[in-house]
């Protein structure tokens, strides 16, 4: 019986081997051949999992999204502290703050490029976005913040916002700028708090 | 005498095209060939006036850049309203708000993610993203709002980041949602003001 080295491989693996490479060189360096240079495959063990690059791409995208969602809410429960700590916390997933969140800041980038024009992408992202902007949104409602769905949006795009900004240019984006640029919107965010009880009150 | 024909043409037509071609295509598709091709040019009118792909897309960067700079600084003067209005304004030109915006921001999208690898892009995005910041800042400040730099940043950055999720995803990020939380959150932004006759005072 022959093994066939695509059998020691999964998709998973590829998948990780995808964001390296795209992490590295660029989305449009991860073709097929590239992918499977980078995970050690042959070419026809990436075929084997995935048909079409763009497959592969859809694949990746929902192992990374998945992945930045889990963080995220992982954060959001273990958290000490109040609400500002927590959401500051679970925002700081997507910023670019070391070199891990710095590369997937780069490949989330290039996919939201991509998704304009590889279909499968953009509902992987949206779903990803929305189940981030509900975590956020859900921390904001308890903390009795008025216009919180609303609110959630624009930490999170501003976070995405500056995920993005600081791309190429981390010198204009120190560190600390997005700490505290977080931790300033995060305040805002918080202002006019009703308090927990006294919404139930006045609804009942 | 010969008429060559790249005589009848010039950076700032051969800009558009890549622009164009970047907007319908994608940006990995505005090579030199798909430009003259789009520009209705030859291959060697494109050369004349750019010897790499790089260079092109530097200048096309620019032009796009100086083009959005413009246009906020120029609502920023002329729009009428107090703050809150002016600050709208501004920051909606960086939102996909109608197709010509929607283009726009997802050229500037590709051109981020691009220039973590051709030099000179980041430069220019940082110098276009400081020129934007500073016009917000200044209206904050002159409204009296305190933080005005950080608080401009983070409006930008979700203008951003906004336009960005909404890239390939319009039913989620409509434009009355666009629209309702860039309000709030240059609403936020314009708390805690102070008068600034006051200020002066003080610091007198």
């Amino acid at each position: 019986m022959t093994t066939r080295r695509y059998s020691s491989t999964n998709p998973e693996l590829l998948a990780q081997a995808v964001f390296d490479v795209a992490a590295d060189a660029g989305l449009d360096n991860a073709s097929v051949r590239e992918v499977a240079k980078r995970a050690g495959v042959s070419i026809g063990a990436v075929q084997h999992h995935f048909s079409t690059k763009d497959e592969m791409l859809v694949f990746t995208l929902r192992a990374a999204s998945a992945r930045l969602v889990e963080r995220v809410t992982d954060v959001a429960s273990i958290a000490a502290g109040g609400p500002h700590d927590v959401l500051v916390a679970m925002l700081s997933e997507m910023l670019p703050l070391d070199e891990r969140r710095s590369k997937e800041a780069h490949v989330r980038a290039a996919f939201a490029v991509r998704a304009v024009s590889v279909p499968g992408l953009a509902d992987i992202r949206s779903r990803g976005m929305f189940a981030i902007r509900s975590a956020v949104a859900a921390v904001l409602l308890d903390a009795g913040a008025p216009d919180a769905e609303i609110r959630a949006g624009g930490l999170v795009a501003s976070a995405e916002g500056f995920a993005a900004s600081a791309l190429a240019d981390r010198q204009s984006y120190p560190t600390a700028y997005l700490q505290r640029s977080i931790a300033q919107f995060v305040d805002l965010a918080l202002r006019d708090r009703v308090e927990v009880g006294d919404a139930v009150e006045l609804a009942s």
